[in-house]
């Protein structure tokens, strides 16, 4: 694996998944992979779950961890070419990259969309100027537009709690929210469970109000309902987020209908289990009572963050292994 | 050891200081006990000695360690129950906590108080929370009342000075100050030196000018002076620190008389040695000719912090391999 | 090794050259040398190169490292004696630089100038003082007027891209820049290359308007161009940089000739090799067109600042081990 990007980046879906859990039961079966391999971690935002998750699973593989918080005033970085950097920007995008490719052996970066210009935004153009000139395979550590880690994280907790033969309902329902929110984990969530719906692993719909459509990149396959109630009737697992409007571009509508999930909802479905992926508003988004009863895998959800990064980690060291002994 | 926030957590008194003593002679002697064990870290408050000493100490068990600065905009923790999040907290602390446990196999956390409400803060809600939702052991990087690393470090620096057959006196000392500082330092201590006389380790003093008592919960046993030089006479170690009022909450008195211990102050002493947890405003709250001179022990007491987190973190590494071995 | 502060502090200019070239070579041929060894590196200005080199350079000798971030507010260092700390700033570097000491083997410390008071800048008071009172060895990582891990850096790839029998023409040119930049890069680069060219390794011209000259005790020797194209000629390596008048202290003089070096100036060299400390302002200091060009050298310049920081640090520790064994 030299990028993770998105669930393209990911040939065998199940067997990701299958190598994740086997993790979870050895995460000391490969401690030795990592040594003196550098993995560094690039935050142009804020990160709790993500850094510190991703330092434990390359700390379980034995490596080092170097992180970048470059969040702060004054690491401007440009990535338009053919301008005089004469302004606010300190270093082209270019040379940071490429220096951080010098001392790293795997790179992972966070780059959130700034939610003004939907072109600007979905062109992920940092993130792929990053990957080009950085030389190092790469992490996406959540980008303008998705949130692979997440996502994979999310497919192991739905497989760890599903033990019957038939395909399981899962949702993902839109919630209330007092900021605008990106559309990165949902549209990384909706891309992975498309694909494992079209591998016939689960059935997949979208539940979200008018005006909150995702773009249809992400959504191939999914069925889409308007109303809440209608969607949650014989869920198994739901997964709430809240995202700002795509097509009136980062935008929140107001919304007369009640979409966040409380007890009274939860009780239409089929005992479904309850997912997030925090850091959740507590009766904004979703009711404490489903938070803090027992339907509720969030904390067991988060837990799982470090076997998606071992995986991802693991199979990017197999590839350097491969490669030095060429 | 499941928890380390107030003496009350330590069963034998000279043992941990014994033991403390040992490690500093053989750092290493535990080097694999906490191979494969993840500390974390977590500082709503700026820190100096307690981030690295602590750090140090876990390096020389074996531990990784993994430090979370949350003291800045933005991550601002919700610790009430049923309230609405739709104001500026972002992330719940039954969430908060509970994922941190999930990567970490012991925490340690930093909490300020705010100087405000007395009840608040000596409530100590947010610690007590954090233990609670966590699920790991918990060690006091200092909270809103108390800094027990910091009070087992001055017993440690007691005990290694302190060579003769008769108990010592030791002296806490109120000392001026520019700005209003909890009474963390100063309860913790008198809480330490109070179970110490109680099991008759040493007699313990403490001098302040009126309004500056503190709670009575961590002064039991103690010997209260309001003149700096009556208290001073016959001392073998003075704690020197300033706090702002209890009474007058988070306020601070004028004081007429001189406070600041100077050469003369020293000279009325059984040539005492001179402590204080740092940092220090040099002139302001101890003068330089007594920081600069032989009876100060500020720097290697400064450097018993790694003891003292070494020990503790020992304690409750023995206990999750005893847990483990079950 | 005790300090490693300017070229004066390196016996073998050669010799340490070599050393490093073999440990680029060879990265782990030490990786046990700094086993129970800890890394102190404290940043009171921001990092991204030299943190991450370095730290990578102790990974490979095996070192701990922690970081200290002191470029806050609240951490204000005092460093004059004689006052009462009864301002803004909270600790006594006296102090800082001894707590420091007792948690770590070796320290690194970056303090930019302030560049208001030429005195004070140049005097190194804070620099001296850290040294003074910390009591391990020290590397300087960026102090108010010098460089050295860059310096070293710059001349291992000097030393790496010269296979020719003649001594190399080494230019260091002046550039252009929106903001005012410290004179500590040029000055420590001239300090070393005037070091090498007296040893006979390399000639050295140092080419900048009127009104830019450096202070006369970095660039003893070096032949001194005020027209730029006079310079370039016959060069092998364009060391391109900006800083601002060391005379008219901290100050930005308006400069009418061109002195951003481009593709055509870069042909009256003689296929000149170019370098850049970074970070860079691209058409600003130094055109695209160059950087991207087959004769910059600017990203593996950056890698190499490993192979610097890494054989400071080895000499440092075989010194603290043969005194250990004493």
């Amino acid at each position: 694996m030299k990028q993770f990007f998105s669930v393209a980046d990911v040939i065998d879906l199940s067997g990701i998944v299958d190598e994740a859990l086997r993790l979870k039961r050895e995460p000391f079966a490969y401690s030795n992979l990592g040594k003196r391999k550098t993995l560094g971690l690039v935050f142009l935002n804020p990160s709790l779950r993500t850094r510190l998750s991703t330092h434990k699973a390359a700390a379980n593989l034995g490596m080092d961890v170097m992180v970048m918080n470059m969040d702060k005033d004054g690491w401007a970085l440009e990535t338009r070419d053919g301008v005089a950097m004469d302004g606010t920007t300190v270093e082209h995008i270019r040379e940071a990259a490429a220096v951080m490719g010098q001392y790293c052996d795997i790179l992972g970066i966070r780059s959130f969309p700034k939610l003004v210009d939907q072109e600007e935004d979905y062109s992920e153009d940092l993130f792929g100027k990053f990957i080009r000139f950085c030389g190092v395979p790469v992490i996406s550590l959540e980008s303008a537009t998705r949130h692979p880690l997440q996502s994979l994280t999310d497919l192991i907790t739905i497989r760890e709690h599903w033990k019957d033969d038939r395909k399981p309902k899962v949702v993902m329902a839109w919630a209330p929210h007092v900021k605008a929110l990106p559309q990165a984990v949902p549209n990384s969530f909706a891309e992975w469970m498309c694909r494992a719906q079209a591998e016939n692993i689960l059935d997949f719909t979208i539940a979200h109000p008018a005006g909150y459509e995702l773009s249809s990149v992400f959504t191939q396959g999914a069925t889409v309902k308007y109303a809440l109630d209608d969607a949650l009737e014989g869920a198994d697992f739901i997964y709430v987020k809240n995202w700002s409007s795509f097509k009136d571009y980062g935008k929140i509508h107001s919304v007369r209908e009640q979409w966040m999930l409380d007890q009274g909802k939860l009780e239409l479905t089929n005992q479904a289990k309850v997912m997030h992926c925090l850091p959740v508003r507590r009766d904004v988004e979703l009711a404490s009572e489903v938070l803090d009863g027992p339907q509720s895998l969030v904390i067991e959800e988060a837990g799982n963050r470090v076997w998606a990064a071992q995986v991802v980690l693991k199979r990017m060291l197999d590839e350097l292994t491969t490669l030095n002994q060429l």
